[in-house]
């Protein structure tokens, strides 16, 4: 960019808040995954909706690319600006504008973050439900249609977002939605906005449900001799219609080096980390009837804890699973698949992962979002060891065209972002010249996140 | 369209099905709304997605309109046929494809209705969850984003569309999901055709999240002196967390409607009537509490119920309300409005149109999806009456625009059809023009349920 414009973006937003300093250019390089770094021209920091506008607009003018950025957690690349232009961080916008107790939904700014809501919220004794692990931006959340642990109960970032105040490529502002809690007036923008990565918009609000703090709950952990056996057992309680909370598989590799890192001594077998949230009498018959099942199934060891400590002690071994590889390989970086089946072909993939780890001969842990079939491998690479990057690429790729051939997606909560870009036809088939379309629609310069998502 | 575009199109689906007959045509010139009737120039009974990819292939190319059909129970005009065409009948493609009983979802054809969906899954254990009251086909409940009753625990019809084959204008068939509980791989193409009322493509089948059975239900009755309390008394309720699985909300002058036709003796108050679904140790604790709110919150008088005869009985004025309108008004019809408001303006809302119902002397009654703050006013219209119609209509005006006023929408369920178009630009400024951008893309000719929706 000529200084021209970036002089016109300082008019806009002020000098203060347009960086073109090498340290902050290199913090927007990025974001948590092994792909490549590359360097903005320039760094804003808006505050209001109006100046996002007007610098969309005026990058919509000058035909100048738009990266929207939040904490740069993303794991495909997604806010890499590999084609340069503005990087918009909206970390200044990060006002919790309103909450509504009474409707269950809160009104916040992109860059506030789950664990400063969640903060907030507690006062109400409400809470949001949507946890990725990492502490994003609810702006980059929405981007990704962001989920985790908690998505078997209360749903996906999308089936939180009510409304969003969302600017176009060329500077326009509109709401994608309503306050109230279902409508069925016009074209549903919510859908298609969350999930887009940032490459049909830019978020400036966001209207989101949250939900009462459950009365109780009670933290499990059972053990299986088998993967099949484990997956099998989720599937029957939830087919039981017993509401869980939170189900996380974990394999028998990742429980060893879980061992090795803490010096624990828990069972090196596949392992299903359960949280139940409810009342507490009817979560004593649900779990009376789990142990049933689970005992039907298989279930070599099982126990339940309702205090706090207990509960965090009883998933101690999943909270710290990332940390125990991360430890175990000092200088190298976590690269994670993410891919979501059928829950009928979930145990199958698990073997099969496993499998082609071994094969491979990578170390590395698998961990499964297991009720809704969404699982990661979590691999140490050397990103500067090209060979080592070579294998570990291939190793995903395998995962995501296993998952593809059984009905799943190549990714169940990561996105696309520039890492997955490969699969889009092999997944979508016709359906992408649809979605082509449409980006070709709302941003026919194709200045939003270019070469990303589609 | 003249007969040779007919034969064209005998030649495509066989000649058997493809009706001029009169009576036929008439049947397709309707849904169960006030709004005047049109014919369609041909009424088309497709078996397969191949013949629909042809017959609007073929449209496309001679700029035949294309209206698909269901079991014409839409409340706003939706499939009436204003510029003649083809009405697309899908009441033969009726087969359920795929029960996964392991994965909770099922593949079906567009034209399987929910009772008839609802009478396999039973056989499994599982239910459909979405109620819309009617027995709608499912292609028609996915056309509008239907809900009802059961939207407050399971949610709408969208969020239950787990993947659909759509034929497009032009004849091409994509896919708009994936068969995985979760994605964020492209943009969610299942969000903005579900609720497109037919005006972007149509569907051929349809994949479905279902739910197990709940082990055990309980109903309930309670009445109050004021809406208000009423509904303040739902808020806390969902508030606490206390799974809901229905809570609606009937007026004093329904209530009195319902004992003048059924010479039975409720109360004449203000009335929710409750239904709760869990296991019986969690349902007796939530029923409790449930009980102390109600009662702090001004309850009159309270009962709950178990078994499925008693269940149904405490029910029965709420199930019933409508014939009760219906019998007493014969030769007249019906007229539903239907918005949706935050719930913190529900109680504001319902006396608002109680108000209005008084003062422009129309004899309705007051329903309500109380939960998610979606009520229905029911009127007895005289649709030969110009007056009475006329009056109608400005009653439901100034009920969408106090609705729009409070951040609600002018449709929570029925959808816009025809006959809520003027208020797209009040609710949706210019994310409506957003919406028409997406409809010109994929329907460049226009021909698919033409002015409609947008």
């Amino acid at each position: 960019m000529d200084s021209k414009l970036v002089n016109r973006l300082k008019e806009i937003v002020g000098e203060e808040r347009v960086s073109l300093n090498e340290t902050v250019l290199m913090n927007h390089s990025k974001d948590e995954s092994y792909h490549e770094p590359a360097y903005p021209d320039a760094v804003i920091f808006p505050h209001t909706t109006d100046e996002v506008s007007a610098i969309l607009a005026y990058a919509n003018e000058h035909h100048i690319p738009v990266v929207p950025f939040g904490r740069g957690t993303s794991l495909e690349g997604h806010v890499i600006p590999y084609d340069g232009g503005i990087c918009l961080d909206f970390n200044e916008m990060n006002k919790i504008l309103e909450i509504r107790a009474e409707d269950l939904i809160v009104k916040v700014q992109p860059g506030v973050t789950r664990t400063q809501l969640n903060k907030e919220l507690r006062k109400y004794g409400l809470f949001f439900s949507v946890d990725p692990g990492a502490d994003a931006t609810l702006g980059g959340m929405a981007a990704t249609n962001a989920s985790g642990t908690t998505a078997v109960k209360y749903g996906v970032m999308r089936d939180q977002v009510r409304d969003m105040e969302v600017v176009l490529a060329d500077g326009s502002v509109i709401h994608t939605g309503t306050l109230a809690a279902k409508s069925s007036s016009g074209l549903h923008l919510n859908g298609i906005f969350v999930g887009s990565e940032g490459t049909l918009g830019c978020m400036t609000e966001l209207t989101l449900r949250v939900y009462g703090i459950p009365e109780h709950e009670v933290a499990g952990r059972a053990v299986f001799t088998s993967t099949h056996d484990a997956v099998l057992a989720v599937t029957s309680l939830i087919q039981a219609s017993i509401p869980i909370g939170r189900v996380e598989l974990v394999d028998p590799d990742s429980m060893r080096q879980f061992n090795r890192h803490s010096g624990t001594a828990f069972e090196e077998m596949p392992t299903l980390f359960l949280e139940f949230h409810g009342n507490q009498a009817g979560l004593m018959q649900d779990i009376q009837f789990a142990t049933e099942i689970l005992n039907d199934l298989g279930c070599l060891s099982l126990e339940f804890k309702e205090d706090l400590a207990s509960r965090n002690q009883i998933w101690e071994a999943r909270h710290n699973l990332a940390y125990a590889y991360i430890h175990s390989a000092p200088g190298k970086k976590l690269m994670v698949t993410d891919v979501c089946v059928p829950i009928s072909e979930l145990a199958v993939s698990v073997d099969y992962t496993r499998e082609m780890l071994n094969e491979m001969g990578l170390m590395g842990g698998i961990v499964g979002h297991v009720g809704d079939g969404n699982f990661h491998a979590l691999l140490m690479i050397d990103v500067n060891n090209q060979s080592e990057v070579k294998t570990a690429k291939e190793f995903s790729d395998r995962i995501v065209r296993f998952s593809l051939s059984r009905g799943g997606t190549s990714t169940g909560e990561h996105g696309i972002g520039t890492g997955k870009r490969q699969y889009l036809v092999e997944e979508h088939g016709p359906a992408l010249e649809v979605m082509r379309a449409i980006k070709k629609t709302l941003d026919p310069n194709n200045i939003l996140n270019p070469n990303k998502l589609l």
